[in-house]
């Protein structure tokens, strides 16, 4: 039983300016809100359905659980079918650029990626192949957007997303550039090293001139057939892969 | 102009069972449409709204071409955000299998993808590495949807994408098969010669155990962090990166 404000509320967390305001988005199946409640994230409150009880076993017992009927559930869900459970989770505070300006690793750096989709992919991807860290620039697509949690399948709740101003990140860092253009060197011919921030621009634009002119080695993936380009999160798993297969 | 039956004909080509009786579907957005146009496809009619039509002047003069209002066009489109221009295209007669069964090349072959997007940028992702054949088994998604052609960007109109029985043509075939799976060996110590079929199983079940058991070379993709899967798009393109960088 939920009542008719609270239906409200969390239906108010599709929107990104409400989410902003709360502090709070949704994430909605078992096993993504799971790898949540196992995370540094704080999960506020669950709501789920009857059938869905049995499987509760493994929730935390600090968290505000709700059986709510399937009909309460098709209102505040995201999904046009709804997974018998959602929950709403605490937004955490904002990295600041400087806590991992000295990181020895690889990172990922997105140029106003749109659609949600594509940034969900790329951060399931970046947990896939160990990359922790996804610096956005600020006009890159919310990752709390829900069709970023859902295409993230849970891998939200581990890669750490930074919304900066990404031209001063470049110029602070000491990491080399790799950039995705279709005119760099080819991928396959490129020593990425142990380190390294791969960047990838917006996709219809690509990467930003004021970025572009910060990127130490421009790559390509090589094309061998006809289409015009990659989707970039296509693009980004290729550049992982890569990367991983030459470290 | 456009007349209300014909607006409602248009409509009913958003549902695959229309799509399948009437042998049309909808190609929205100039760059794809002129794809269509240079390729085999029959282009059958194009609506576009006025500030389009400076642009018109590539198009075929064989296609009827109707000036449309954007009310209209928001009425036929299958997009939030129409693009100005939208084709009725004609479905081409389907390739049967037997017709392909003595290519010499790498082929991509897809059990049971349901999800539009991820077809479509399989199927992008394969004309970039220049593979122009995919196989679908009966239950993937239908190239046809109109978010398939969105996310193809064009690309269908030059990958030839045929729906068959997988099993019976992984039987008779001499080529290769390389199975997506999560305990096979490394692809980066895989070598995929210079032909062979790439095969990719579903969403959330993988590859059927039917087909499993007709997979000469079991392949992963190695996993340096902690998401459960990779996306069947993502692996698609790893595939099609590995196969390509080492031919």
């Amino acid at each position: 039983m939920i009542s008719k404000s609270q239906i409200s509320f969390i239906k108010s967390l599709h929107q990104k300016k409400i989410r902003k305001e709360q502090g709070l988005f949704i994430v909605e199946g078992l096993k993504s809100i799971q790898e949540f409640i196992n995370s540094d994230y704080v999960v506020d409150s669950v709501y789920y359905t009857e059938n869905l009880m049995p499987k509760l076993g493994n929730l935390s017992r600090n968290i505000k659980s709700v059986e709510i009927s399937e009909v309460e559930l098709s209102k505040i869900s995201t999904l046009s079918t709804p997974q018998a459970i959602l929950a709403v989770v605490r937004i955490p505070q904002q990295t600041d650029f400087n806590s991992i300006i000295h990181t020895r690793s690889f990172l990922i750096a997105l140029d106003g990626i749109q659609d949600p989709g594509n940034l969900g992919t790329i951060i399931r991807t970046a947990d896939w192949f160990g990359l922790y860290t996804v610096l956005c620039s600020k006009d890159t697509a919310d990752a709390y957007n829900p069709k970023v949690v859902q295409a993230s399948m849970g891998s939200l709740s581990r890669v750490n997303v930074i919304y900066t101003e990404l031209g001063d990140f470049l110029d602070q860092t000491n990491l080399p550039v790799y950039g995705a253009l279709l005119d760099g060197n080819s991928i396959y011919k490129t020593d990425f090293g142990q380190e390294g921030i791969i960047l990838l621009g917006n996709e219809g634009n690509g990467i930003s001139d004021e970025l572009q002119s910060k990127i130490n080695y421009p790559v390509t993936i090589p094309r061998y057939g006809k289409a015009e380009s990659l989707n970039v999160a296509i693009s980004a798993a290729i550049f992982c892969s890569e990367l991983r297969r030459k470290s």
